[in-house]
Formats: C-alpha cells, structure tokens, sequence
C-alpha cells in the first residue's frame, strides 16, 4: 500500500487547469456518455484503499454522488473483513479462515452483522451524505432481498452462504427514488439462518438480478496486468489464450473467469479500476481511454468504455 | 414480569370457537376501522415483554404484519437498552447512567450502532419477515432520515442527541411500497457526529412528521391505571386533574404529558397498550372497546377508538 | 317460514361479548380476506326470508354495506315473483305457471316491468342507502346490458328469456365508482321484445360475464343438506355420487348442476347460504368454518372459503 | 294536437336535396357548433307529443344519439303524469288534482315509481337504444341522487316535493362513459319517504347543479309567442317587459320566471323548442337562426344559438 | 379556367336558406361523420386554382380549418411549379423541363427552396392563419421528415428526387397538437444534397407512412369522368376495365394508377375533387352524395364517402 | 475577421490529451451543471463568423447538438443581412438602410422571407441535422408564434416591426419534443402584414416570453471588454458606472442596456460569447471560469456560470 501512503489529500484540489481546447475535448468526449447511461445500474464492489484512506474516500464519494447526480442508478456493494476481525479481536473470538474464508458459527454470525451492518455499512452511508448525496444501508434481511443457501464447504465453514436468489424490488424502488443502495452481503434462508456471503460474488449476483449495464470492482488491483502493461480491454478469447498462455495467473484467474461469468448472465461490461488513483470511476466512465480494464464478449464491442 | 412467564404458545393457538351470532358481531365491528384506516400511518413504539418472549415477539409480529396487509402504514420504532448494556460488557467497556439515560462517548456510539442497526434492528425485520411481512431496516443516517442536535445534557451525557428534523421522504417511500420500516433511533448532525435517541422521544417526533393518524406504546406498562381501573380514555383536561389530585404519579407523569405534547403536534391519537397480552395490538384496534388507554384532546372524540 | 317468525330485531343487537382472546382469533382469522378479496367481484343472487323479514333485511344490507366499504365489488342480482303476483292481481290478471314458470304476454311483461323495476328494485336500492350504501337499479335494458332470446318453451311461456349475452361495461363503470348494481333480471332483442328472466339463472350468467370470484346464492335453502348435516364443501365428483346414490334428490339436483355449470363457466366458487340467519353473509366470507355449502371443482380447493 | 296528427313518418325520409351550396352553407355553420359544445352538458326536459307520436318519438330519439355521439353529455328528464294516470284507473285508484298537481299518498307514491321508473322511463331508454345510443334509467334514489323535501302544499298533496339537493356524482359518471341519463324525477328523504317531483322543477334544478350549458324544454309550447311571432331570443328585461304589458300572460308567465331563475343560477342558456316538429332540436342547437326561444341574462348575449 | 374566373366571392356568402327540414336532414347526414374521423388523418394534396383564386383561397382555407377544428388531423403538401419558374426568371435563370419535370442544378435547388419553403409554403401557412387555423410551415428537412434518394432520371433531370422514407414523428408531433403542417415537398440524403419532389408523389408516401385515412387531391380535375358523367367511386377492377376500354386515357392513366398504389399502400380512400367548387371539400366529407370521384378497393366498400 | 481567417478544421482535432488528474478534475466541475440545467432553456442569438466559417459552423452545430442531447432547451435565433443583401442584389433590388436599418417595402420584405426562411434557415437546420441532431425551421408566421407591430420608424422603414407578444405554444411544443427551433425573425400582424425585425431584438423577446435561464449571444464580439481585459461578470451597477466613466462606449452602450432589459424580464443570465472560438458554448456553460462575459442582476449571483 506503498502508493497511497504517499497520497495527499492535495489530490482533490484542482490541479493546474488544461488549457481551454483541451478542456472543450474532454466535455465533448464525456457529455454523450451522461446521456446513455442516463436511467442505467452500475453495481460497483467497493473495496481496498479507496475504503481506507481518507482522501481517496472523499474522492470514491465525491464520484459516486456525481455518478447518482447524473442520472445513474448506483449500487454499492461492500465487504469489510478486516474490521470483522477487528470486532472479533475485542470481543475475545478469534477467526479462523479456510482457503480464505472466514469460518462462521452463530457467535461470528453475530459479529458479521454488527460490524458489516451496523458500522461498516452505515459510515459508507454517512461518507456519502457527507458528499451531498443520499445513500441508504441494505442488508440482505431488508425487504427479503438476498435469500442464500450454505455454500458447498458449509460442513467447514459454518454459516458462509451462497445467492440463491435476490429479489430486485425494494434496490429498485431505492434506485428509482433517487436514493444509493449500500449493501452489506448478508443472506437469510427460510429456516432463520443467516449467511455471510462474499463480497464479490454478491456484487455479481446482484448486477445480473439488476441487469446491470456495468459491474465495476473498486479494488487495489489496477486491470487486467500483461507485462508491465495494463490491458484497456479484454475479451473471453484473448482470456482463455492469456491463460492457456501462463500470462494470466494465481489469483488472478478466478476473478477473470468470475467477470465472464457476470457477462454472460447479461451485464454489459465488467471493469476493474484502481482504487488507488484519485477520480479512477469517473476517468473509467466518461472518457474513451478509461483508466482500467473492461471485459467485454467480443472483440467488435471494445469501442466505447 | 410474572404474567409472562406463565403465557406459553398455546395462547396463539384457536381459542374455543366463539357461537357464531358473537362472531358476526366482532366482524360488524370491525370491518368500517379498516377502510378507515387504510393509507393511514401507525408509528409504534415496540418495546418491553413483547421483544423478549418468544410467544409475544410471534404474535405481534403476527398483528403487525396484518395491520399492513389490510392497507395501513406500519412505522416500528425500537429501543435496545439491555441489548446495547450486554454488547459493552462483552467488548469490556462499563455503562453507566445519569438519570437513566446512557452517558454515551465515541466508543460507546460505536457500540449503540452495532448492537442497535446491525443486531436488535436486523432481529425485528427478520422476525416479521417470518410472518409474511416485508420489513426495512432503518437508522437515521439512512437517506439522512433523522437529523439530531446534542441534548441538553451533552456536557455530562456526550452524543445523546434530540431529532432537530425527521426527513419523511424515504419512510414515505417504503410505506407506499408496503414495507415495514423499523428504524433504530440514531441520529447525525452536519459536524459528522453521530447521537444516541430515546426511543419514545424518536417515536413520538416520528409520528408528528409523518403525521401520523395514531402512535401507539406496545410496553410492559397495560395504559393510565387509576385504581384498580385502567383508563379507556382520557383527556387533557382529565390528565391535568388526576396528576394534581396525585392520582397519576411517578414516572407515569412525563409519559402522560408527552402523550399529550405529541396529540398537540397533530398526531390524532395516542396509545398505551400491554404488549404482554397477546393481540392486544389488533383488539385496540379493530374494537369499540379496546385493551388500554387512548389520549384524545377533547372529551367529545372519544368515541371509535 | 316459522324459523323467521321467531326472529327479533334483538338479534342484531350486540351479543354477550366475546372473551378478548377470541375476538383476536376472530380477527386473525377475518384479517387476510379482505386483502385477497379487495376489487374482486361477488355476485349475489338475493331472495326468500332475507328479502321479507325486517330484521334479516337490515342485517343483509348491513353486511352488504359492509362488503362494498371493504373494497369488493358487489353486484346483486334479484327476482320478486310474488310481488308480481300480486299486482297483477290488483290490475285483475290471473298469473298462470308451467312448470314453475310464469305465462308472460305482452300485458304481463309491463306488469313485469312496473313490479321488478319500478317497485322491488327500487325498495332494495333505498334499503341499501338507509345503511349508508350507494346502490343502483338496474335492467337489462339499461346501456343494453342483458341481451336476451326467447326461451325454449317460448310457444307456451311467451316471453321469457335465456340470457344471450352480458355487456359488462355499465356494471364494471358502477362497481368501480364504488357503487353497488341492483339488478332486475329484464332482457331485450334488437326486435323490441322485453323478456322476463328466471334471477337465478341470470345471476349465474352475471357472474360468469363479471368473471365473478363468487356467486352466492342467499336464500330458504341453507346449503346441501346430506341426512341431518350442512356440507360445508362439495366437489363435483362427490355431487355425481351423492345423485347417483339418491342423497341429493328432487329440486336440489338441477340447482346442484346448474352450481357446476357456473363453477365450469370460470367463477371461483359457488356458496348457498341461509338467508334466515343473520350475518350468514360475513361468516361466509370471512371465517375459515363457512356457514353454508361451498361448490368448488376438485377437492383439494377446499381449504379456504 | 291537431298539427302531429296529420304528421306521417314521411317526414323522416329524406327531403328533396338541398343544392350543394346550400349544402355547404349548413355545414360551415354547424360545424363549429360540435367543437364548441363538446363536453358540455345539455339537459333536456322531454314531454308532449314528443314522446307520444311514434314519428317524433323516433326522430328526438335520433336527435338525442346523434348529440351524444358528437361529444355532449345529453342528460334527459321526463315525466309521465298521463301514464300515471292511466296505471292508478287501472288499479282503481282515482288520481285527485289540486291545482294541477297531484294529491299523492303511499299507495299512488307506490303507482308513480311503477308507472316512472318502471315504464315510461325504460320505455325511453329502450327508444334511444333502438336508435344506437346507450342510455340508463336513472330514479333519484340510484346512488341517493335526489334528495328531497315535502313541497309547501304538503298538507294537501301529501307525497309531493321539492329537490333539496342534486349528489351529480351518479350523473357525472354516467355522462363521462358516454351513457345518456334518463331520469325519473322521484327522490327520497332520510326518513325513507318517496317523494313525486314535478318534472320541470327537477329539469332545472339537475342543470343548475350539473353546471349544465343549455336546459331544453321539448313540449308541445313552440317558444314565447308574442302576437304572431316565435321570439327567437328573450332577455330579462323585455320578459319583466312582456309580462307588465300583458303580452306574456296565464300559464307563460310561472315558465318564463322558472327560465330565467335557471340562468340565475349558472346555466348558460334555457331554450324551448317545438317537440310537434321534426329535428327541430338539431336545428336549434346546430343553426344560428334556431327554431325556438332561447333565454338569455343580457340582450348582448344574443348571438350564436 | 373559364369557370373560376367567373366566379366572385359573393359565392362565399350565405345562399338562399334552405329550408327546415332540409337542414335538419344535412345535419343527420352529417354529424356521423365527424365521430368517424375524428383525430383520423387526412392529406390533402393542394394544388390548381384553389391555389390562385382569392374567392376559392378563402373558401379552402375556411374548410380546412373547420376539418381541424372537428378533431381531423390535417396534412397539407403543396407543389408551386410556376411561382420557382417566377422567380427563377427574376433571377435570369432559365427554367428547362423533360417529361414535364423541371431540371434541377444546385442554383435552381436553392431558388427551390426559397420559392417553395420560403414564399409559397408561407403564403398558405398565413391564409390558414387568418381563417382561424394554427398552420406550421414544415419542409423534408425539418426534424429528418423527408430522405430522399435521386430519381431514375437524375443523370438527365439533375436534384430531382424520390421519396426514400418518411420520418411520421414530427408530423405526428404536430397533429396531436391540433396543428396544421403544410409540407412543401424538398427531400434531402445522407450526403448533404437537398431535392425538389414532386408534390403528387410526396403526398402519396406521406398519406401511406402518416396510415392516413384518405388521400385527398384538390386540383382542377373534377373526378373520373367517363363520358360526361363524373364517377363517384371507382373500383380497382373497373379501373383496369376502363383502362383497357380507351376510356380512360392519357394523363389521367397515371393518375389512376398512382391511386390505387396508394390505396394498396394502406390509406383507406383516395379522393380527386373539383378545387374550382366552393366548399367542395366538406362536401365530399360529410355528406353521402360526395361531389368527386373516390377511390375504393373493392365494390362492396362503395357505401359513405 | 483575421482570426478565423487563419483557424483551420484541425482545431477540431484531438488537441493533445490533458493529463488525467486534470480531465476528472473537468469532469467534477462539469458534471453537476448537466443536471443543473436538465430541461431548462437557453436561446442562442447565432451570428457572425460562427455562422460562415466552415470550421466554426461544425463546431458550433456539435456544440448545440450536445447541449441538447444532455436535456437543455435549445432555441437558435439567426439573422442573415448579408444574405438577404445578396439575393436582393441577384433580383437587381437594391438595400438601403437607415441608421443600420434595412428600409423593407413589400417587395423587400418577399426577399427577406426568401432568403432568411427559405435559404438561410433551412441551412442551419441542415448543418445540424449533419450532426445528429433534429433541428425545425420556425418564422414568426408558424402557428402565429411571432406578432409584430410597425417599428417606430415605420414611416422611413417600411416593413421593419417589433415583436408584441409571442405565442410559446409551438416552440415549448418543439422544446418538449427534444426538437431545436430554429427561429427565423419574421412577425405578422392581423392585417396580413409581414415585417422584418431585429435578429438580437427578436431573441431578446424570445427568451423573456420563454422564461429561458440563459440568453447567449454567439456573435464576434467575445465579451465586454475593459482595457485588454475581458470581463467574466458584470452586474447592473458596474455597468452604469462603465458606462459613466466612458470605459463602455458607442456600440457596446446599447447592447449592455438590452442585456439588462432581458435581465429585468426574467431571464437568469445573459452571456456574451466568442463565435470565432471553437467551444466556446460548451466552456462557457460547463466550466467555473466560463470565455465571455456573463450579465448579473447583483454582484453576489457572480458564482457559477
């Protein structure tokens, strides 16, 4: 995290402006992207050092309103295992993790929803009022919108959960009304149990139950990295030979076939961009460039971001 | 708490059959409280007995989840004093009162925001949940619902706060979209802090704003006792008489003159109700007679309850 | 009618009380249908005692007045032979009958007409409105609702009618204002012939042009009666066996068939009540028990009335 | 009656064309008539020949469907004392006079809603359905329409009254669905009296409440007559004129004094029109010239018909 | 033009009255009509001496906005054939004709566009105008209404165009607004050329595209004369006979053709009527006779104009 | 005009990229005015080189088309002198003017239609149309929007009027629509007289009538300009003393005093902006700084363009 260390919250204040052509090129690029994602969802995880570091909170809250304020359907989805954690530390429990899950009884069960919910959750809100705009806590409880299942490693992990389905009423009504969902990934089955389920893996759920027009991780990772190179775009072919190749690898490879899974349940686009860069969402958004990587399904749909 | 402990499930289940002439009767009287009712707005105050045992947790979200479903606007609004006690001692941290309100620092709103928003609040929209109710999770940093100033103690209480103003936009939204919002009192101010509310003072400032047709007290405490005799009714006038006759007395005066402060601010009845009874909600209700005591301004109004 | 001669107006005073946790059983119990039964439409064939007796009137517009202030859509569907008869009398016409059917000439038919619609009709409609209903007369000639075509034994009863066709506009304009139709079964053809129609036949067309959710028939007769029992249910393979084994018999057997035929014809379900108790309309409706026999196709409908 | 007698139903069949010109000045001048009037309420008292000579019967019959099918809400109000008449001798029943209203007691109340609403009024809705429009017999106890109280004479006429109030709500509905009214000038009180209005009376006071544009008189009266001459218009201060000069007398001065009571209270224009003459209803409304008397606040109001 | 020059505007004023009945007849005639079409759309190909004649200007400006003021939506297309010649002369260009279309190079499409958009197109939008309708000048360019591509002949006649699609919305726009768009018939393509179109053909493809009820052509032609007799209607079938006959020949084969394409192209009638008669326009439309030719599918569909 | 003289298409080229912390911070400062400004109107005077240079006219027309496709009203106002002059000259006419005034007989006025709606007009719509936008060509005469009185120096003038009130009908209509209007300065009185009025006059009108936020004068003049300065903002009260100390002069006087008048008529500011620039609408709405001169009632309204 060496990188935002160094960041200053000087990053928010206008840098030395462009000059007037160039300033009139950036409006020109951006303006007729506000108006075709007017009334379109963006699920965006929300993760990493833009959850940590105050600058970059202020600059990820600041894009969001402004996303919200132009007409975009914003939804948040949010993990929080570090002060999950933290939480259990003080409380005298300790966490075990299995292949990096975090093992769940009824006591942890407990902490997840007091910290996901109670806290983590409602400081993103509070963030996001701050900034001008109105953001509402959803867990999956409310108005039964995530209804999950044990995962299939219940036997040693507990109560961690799988979507089984999600039910996209009440997250439109919010979406509708002007509001920013902030949703904490905890399911519920009709037995009474309830689930901590992946923060990832709700964002995905929940951008294919909303027919998203994008599903954008906000996390440390910048892209899709070849070489020294961050990949602007990738489709599913080039994946599988980046793969095949070794080009691709570890950890990275289930994130990657994870967005195709997204894709292919009817979300236009996947993007993951650098939390770590300051304006990283609106950069991604509104200018052809973009900042991270977007996948897409075929190579002919790689113009605009 | 005696008379609960000897109440056990059976009483949810028929009674004997009431002869048929009695059960035309009940229907007679009350069918026309429904259609006058409908689209009306409830705010109740849940609290005591009846969010601990399980029996009358059941039945009252039993009758809750009715009320909405004949058409009204349920709005719960809880408390979690014991709840928020039990969390501190675990995280080690000491309660202490002044006055019978939470001396409340930095780390003890921490603690009221987990306990309350993400445990207590997540209880009660599951509980409904299980009967068929669609219920929401609120707090007042949600859609910057609940805007507080510190209370007049500050200096000695820290962030307890009092509602400076209740947005009613998104409890108005979820009541037209047929949910059940329950709303944990925390409030926010512009400075970023965070304040722990009294929930009968929330309550009663909630239903004032969303100018409630009723607010009702579901408590351990059965309505105005006089004697022997709880009060069906009373009127400012009489509440004046009895607390200078000493009749009422104690603790039963603030409640009293709060009752009557909030019928000032144009909610149209107020309710004090035994929620260790079961469907006592729905008989206060949805009969002439009711179960405990209504507040009413004028002595002439205090016909249909 | 020796059952009604005993019959006070005390009846419909209050009854002794029923104990508190019964009248919330009651409650629970009736709650429910009036949600599912809101904007549904209920046909009501009314006649005997109920349309006679002082006291069993008021309660049939009282419930009936109830029924439409609860959200459903009522439309009642009338005869009135023994009116008939007697003015025909007074205007010194002999009423003649075959198999139970009046001989109607030209002069009959305008004794029809003055009698239904200018008298009967006219007398429920006012009974309705002393109960605060809003009720309408009307005949099939009204917006041209009822088309009919003389019936099969037209040589011998002249003109009476079998039901061509129900236009529904005029009676789903008056149910959606909230009013109540009150009509008198008098059909047209495009030749300018006025035609007397059997009610109960009508009332059966009525409900399945409406797609009625229920035809109730309210009259002398207080359901299938199988040895000393009321069946509370009957589907349409007990009703073959119960004819085929000589338990139904006589006049019940057509009435039977012709609940069938309705049931078939898409309304949801048949009920015969006893139009001599007071309240067999509400407890019909809104208690799981019924008072009356209820036509519904296959026997796992039978759970609720 | 001498002049409908010699009318044959000739009348109705297309006269010898018009040459075109003539044709096209007919035109040029109704047309802007039909924008004008539509949505606009028309009340039409009818009576007379108009509603006894089969020829004129079908010729106001297609009149009045023509009116409607061109957007105006036709309203129609009719008596029937003849009918009336005939029906009590009939009974055996004397009908007794007093100043040409007649003595109605419980029984002749009983013949006058027979005979009314019963008869003569389906009679109506059944012409005007033969000519293609949808029309609705309408009493003043349908969806408690007419309120009323006992007219000053009570002592001696017994059931005879006076509107007190119009609910339009009824008649709005039916007008918006594009139904003609036919109403029965019968109302009712709350202590469940029937009471028999005087038709005219009734006309004007249903326009006065419907806001209507015109109240028109079909009868047997041609118009005012002054000398020779059909007044095409009268304004109030030559009718105060008229009448102190002696050139309005008898029966004319009541009826000119109720027109302009009926101005007075907010209908635009009252009109009497020759109901012994064929279309002379169209000719009034679509013609600048018009065929009959209009009545009017203020001379300056004259122009178009 | 013998018989426009004889013609003076006392033709305007009111002819001989018809008498009574008579006018009550037109009006019976008429007013059926004037439901059926209203909000139905009419093209009127405006051309000839009511084009010229200021008595037969006024007259079809008059009519015009009376058919806009019963309900019909009315479309103008307009030619102007000798005002461009006019003006081209002013200019010192030369005006050269093949086939009796004009050659059109990029100087004579701007004296085009000035002559037809600029003078002629508004001279008709202010005469509309000045009658009491609310016309709108519109060309092929406003809002994308008319693609063009060039016509088979272009290699020869230069910017002459055909109709490639009609863009209805802005037509549509306008209608529903109770505005009258007058078209002149300039088409522009892709590549930035504009085109002349010949005003017979642009008001076929707009009837067609608009689905418009008829296509109406008021030039000098009276209608399909055979002999001396002008045809009321003529069928596909006889057409093909008359053709084939000799007796319709020459200039008006394409015509008829032309017709029936329209027809075929789905707007229901095709009118040809006689510019040079006054009021000739509602004649046609609101009385059975009609006074040109109309053109219809089959024989069977002969009946109303 | 040596300026654009020298500017080449290549100005519309990709100017070398800013930096990307410099594009987000264009963006934060750009975005909230896009929904700021969603659905209000802004009329634009166009004129100048903006309306000649090739380059410019592009960048003018993408500039409009953008500010419309993210939901602002635009309404275009253009003049045409020079043009009219041409055309005039081709007819062997000659101009003459009056203190800057074209002297307009009837003759004159036929020219002015002409060139400015048939020729000048259709070429903006047309040159918008190119880039993707829909504009429609408006005069004054469409759907009487523009009435006009004799200019008070009528007597040397001729046909030059001033506008008396504007119809919005047609142009709100268009606006709605998500249509340009493109607006041509021609009126009409009622005596079928067209007059030629002022283009800067005719938008001043225009945007009072319209209610517009913003009335922007695209010409060659790039703002008030104080020494070498241009000025941002000027309120009422500088101006006066500009005017005073004669830093304001001759021909900038009356355009700085109709700027006021606009402002007094309800327009929320009025801008003054480069023609020869290229952006210059787009920076001057969507940036903080803003190219021209902005008008302000007071001093304090200086903040956001």
């Amino acid at each position: 995290m060496k990188e935002t260390d160094s960041l200053t919250c000087s990053d928010l204040r206008p840098a030395r402006k462009a000059p007037q052509t160039a300033i009139g090129q950036v409006l020109i690029e951006a303006l007729p992207y506000i108006r075709k994602f007017e009334r379109k969802t963006f699920v965006i995880k929300y993760g990493g050092s833009a959850m940590k570091d105050l600058c970059l909170k202020n600059s990820f809250a600041q894009n969001v309103t402004l996303l919200r304020k132009v007409g975009i359907n914003v939804v948040l989805v949010h993990g929080g295992g570090d002060a999950i954690t933290k939480t259990a530390e003080k409380l005298g429990i300790t966490s075990t993790f299995v292949h990096g899950k975090r093992v769940t009884d009824k006591e942890m069960i407990s902490v997840v929803q007091m910290t996901l919910a109670g806290k983590v959750n409602q400081d993103i809100v509070q963030l996001i009022s701050e900034h001008g705009g109105k953001a509402v806590g959803v867990t999956g409880l409310d108005a039964d919108t995530i209804q999950a299942v044990p995962c299939r490693d219940a036997a040693t992990l507990g109560l961690v959960g799988e979507i089984e389905s999600i039910n996209t009423a009440y997250i439109d009504l919010l979406c509708k009304a002007g509001l920013i969902p902030v949703i904490a990934p905890i399911g519920f089955d009709d037995d009474g149990n309830i689930y901590n389920i992946n923060a990832d893996d709700a964002a995905s759920s929940i951008a294919i139950a909303l027919k998203a027009e994008k599903l954008i991780y906000v996390s440390d990772v910048a892209g899709i990295q070849v070489g020294e190179r961050i990949l602007k775009t990738i489709c599913k072919a080039e994946a599988a030979d980046f793969i095949e190749q070794g080009i691709i690898t570890g950890g990275m490879i289930p994130k990657v076939l994870s967005g195709f899974l997204t894709l292919d349940g009817g979300v236009r686009k996947i993007h993951i961009i650098d939390g770590k860069s300051v304006h990283s969402l609106l950069l991604e958004i509104f200018t052809h460039e973009g900042v991270g990587t977007q996948f897409i399904s075929e190579q002919d749909d790689e113009s605009n971001h």
